[in-house]
């Protein structure tokens, strides 16, 4: 059995908590009176790094002339915490991410909280730690937010919804309806790891060694990328992995999609696990990898522009887009042979992000 | 007893349901894969009025160079139907008002949904639909959105996260920093149905006659009010009520608020229910109703734009900024005596929104 992650020391906790002689939620913390200002002005001020985090009700940006991109996202994994981050980690690269796939960089994070009765204040402070810290790596703020209260039992500990706002930069077009037959598609590094880790933690399976999430923000990849070679389209392969995002690509592109199984690279610890369980590492969520569709006369360029950096170390060309089968994606074997590659109807494991 | 109020007749949902055989939420609706895209393209889709409705990851949309306002808020009201709405049009009016409360007009909104696993599709489609239809009221689309499922017991139904982007046209500024002692006090129309509502279904209490909330959407009603004079500061009363409202009003001022309380309109039905029950009206929640704080000179002619709008009709002055116990607000009774007003450290009712 491994390790159960555990929460920070709580002498690493550096909030003025208890609130009120409370260590737990209560009703009234989303109520909008007293003890709503207090959970924002003691816990979430300070985890998200100033006055100007989550403690309005809106913000005004200034925006140059321009596209801006807007996305959403709720998460609710369990466990909270787990090998190599928490929910809050996710629930800011998880949206900064989905801006980077529109070519967007980040610009302004929201935050809406659903907490449970009864929640501990110290795990909420360590998620809004989480969340801080990992904004301020993606280069953004979390500059509005929202807290509401439920009873105990009328959800499960704390879900997060993050939206996000990114300016795309003049000239950038990255669309499924730029892929042309011919293009490579890259993924950023070694695929699986994120449902692995959150897999190892739920069920308590050792797999011998211990496989951490992969979340990562990609913003600051994906510009990279960009600035590197003309990049057709971008996807993040969470929720249904490196299957579901390529067919959304081919399906929204119209061609089909060829993957060189062989190429793309899993790591061991990921393969040995997903064999056990009778998981495809293929559709298994990431929460720090980038699909990349590109021109093939720019292929190299942008692999060498994705590996020099830490979160695109592991970057290759994995397939390439068709004339055929149009809206299919289907597999190379090592052998030679091919196979149709179908999503799967749900989800493989439930609450992953 | 009051009756509850019912999902509108199955006759009149006009999505291809159910979706593969099943009539509720299974947590596969929830995985990113095809269960997830169906329940998209049959249900988001057509309730939100088209391809462009949260079928996206994200959304690019152009904007001119100046400001934006950028608003989060999550719903979990209880029940989801009641007199005159439902979480539907809460969770779209209440993002439009906060977004009016920075004088932008909507631009875009995102939906976030967290759904309890055996949920009913019927109950989704309904809600889909009021939140549709509470958009185009409003004039502005569902662009983007997200959906998550989790096991049975591990939220209440439904839960709805509503992001939203709005513009602020030149030369609006609305900041409680702008407020000057002597400024008038105005409130849009009467106040403190949506938490007799809430509570006279959710208790089954029949105060002789039916309360409806006045959810509705303020963006215009806020246009019109800055073309016609000077409004200084915008905000919706919603949870905590007036009460909460004027605070935050005074508090970020840094003046006192002295409201006449003999002039704030309480429906009857709502004073009788708030009588029955202990309640003050002064501190329900309301959904369609704005606090405008104007230019004395301005307030004939701010009042007159919001009455010659539904949603303003009973639109009046009810107090003025004093420089006087900074961050305070008193209420002078009808006898002339004046009290300190204090908010309630939570909120008197929980899940009103």
């Amino acid at each position: 059995m491994s390790d159960q992650p555990t929460i920070a020391d709580p002498e690493s906790w550096s909030c003025p908590l208890p609130l009120r002689d409370t260590e737990r939620i209560v009703l009234g913390h989303g109520g909008g009176g007293v003890l709503s200002e207090e959970l924002i002005e003691n816990l979430f001020v300070p985890a998200f790094g100033g006055r100007s985090g989550a403690a309005r009700d809106s913000v005004s940006l200034a925006v140059d002339a321009g596209r801006i991109a807007f996305t959403t996202d709720s998460y609710v994994v369990q466990p909270l915490f787990f090998p190599g981050g928490s929910i809050g980690e996710l629930a800011v690269n998880g949206t900064v991410n989905d801006l980077a796939c529109s070519g967007a960089m980040p610009l302004a994070l929201s935050a809406g909280f659903i907490l449970e009765e009864g929640l501990e204040l110290l795990v909420l402070g360590r998620v809004a730690q989480t969340m801080g810290a990992a904004a301020r790596k993606a280069g953004v703020r979390i500059e509005t937010g929202d807290t509401k209260v439920v009873e105990r039992g009328s959800a499960d500990q704390l879900f997060i919804n993050t939206s996000g706002i990114g300016v795309i930069p003049d000239g950038v077009d990255v669309h499924p309806e730029r892929i042309h037959p011919g293009d490579h598609v890259i993924v950023s590094g070694p695929v699986g790891e994120h449902g692995v880790a959150i897999l190892s933690v739920r069920e308590g399976i050792d797999f011998g060694s211990t496989v951490e999430t992969d979340s990562a923000a990609l913003c600051f990849l994906v510009q990279d990328a960009l600035a590197a070679g003309d990049v057709h389209a971008l996807r993040d392969p969470t929720r249904g992995g490196v299957v579901a995002a390529v067919t959304e690509l081919a399906r929204g592109a119209g061609v089909g999609i060829e993957l060189d199984e062989s190429a793309i690279p899993v790591p061991e610890a990921v393969a040995s696990a997903c064999g056990f369980l009778g998981l495809d590492p293929l559709q298994i969520a990431n929460e720090g990898k980038m699909i990349a569709v590109v021109a093939p006369e720019h292929s190299d360029a942008v692999v060498a522009a994705m590996r020099a950096r830490p979160e695109g170390a592991g970057a290759t060309v994995i397939g390439r887009a068709v004339d055929d089968h149009h809206g299919m994606v289907v597999g190379r074997t090592a052998f030679g042979t091919t196979r149709v590659i179908e999503r799967d109807l749900g989800e493989q494991l439930p609450r992953i992000c």
